[in-house]
């Protein structure tokens, strides 16, 4: 019963990743699939990656979570990554990898109001609520 | 780098624990465990559990969503299990297990209109953002 697919779960106009399993080629490539694909069909204009599970963050995941944030860009839609424990940040930084290109929030909670202050809920001018729908 | 424990992300006053991983046992307590101390510390109101992820809920799965679902009842948050995939369903129903006390939605978004239309946004009685805080 090991994972083939990471669930997307859509809150209103912001997809949430949780990651929680060991990240192979296969599984990182269909997360890119699948994830692209989803915000096309939705129209999503954020995605909150959660990391939270993650004991290590290595140049490969590091790579990926940059992949991922540089497809939804161009998708319109903006990544943010959530949940960081502070071990991984140390290890990053020692490691010299400075994920390029994307925005980290303490917790999701964080995540989606970073999201919203970048204007993204832009159908009513209340950027409070962009998961409340 | 297997998981150890499974994230539990809270959004306003909803707990959302997304299960990826094959189950064991003590995985299973270890999330009781911490989705109690969470629902305990954080006075959350509802939990969604998304199970899209999981290829097959048997008894073990089934047993420990009931478990959750009753310990969260009596510290005052109700439980929705969401994501839930057809051939889940279909496999249930042949097992004869009907997920006693549990409730489900669709998905995620689903999920969390149920919890609101059971009036757990009890601040300013507008139940439709309970997550949009």
């Amino acid at each position: 019963m090991s994972v083939e697919r990471i669930p997307i779960l859509k809150m209103g106009s912001t997809l949430l990743v949780s990651i929680q399993v060991d990240m192979h080629d296969q599984l990182a490539l269909q997360l890119q699939d699948d994830l692209t694909d989803r915000i096309a069909a939705t129209g999503a204009r954020g995605v909150l990656l959660d990391i939270s599970a993650l004991e290590i963050v290595d140049s490969f995941i590091g790579r990926m979570l940059s992949n991922i944030a540089g497809m939804a860009r161009v998708l319109d839609a903006d990544t943010v990554v959530v949940g960081m424990r502070p071990a991984v940040a140390i290890t990053l930084v020692e490691l010299g990898l400075s994920l390029p290109g994307i925005r980290t929030a303490v917790n999701v909670e964080k995540g989606i109001d970073l999201l919203a202050a970048r204007g993204l809920d832009d159908r009513d001018g209340n950027n409070r609520d962009v998961v409340g729908r």
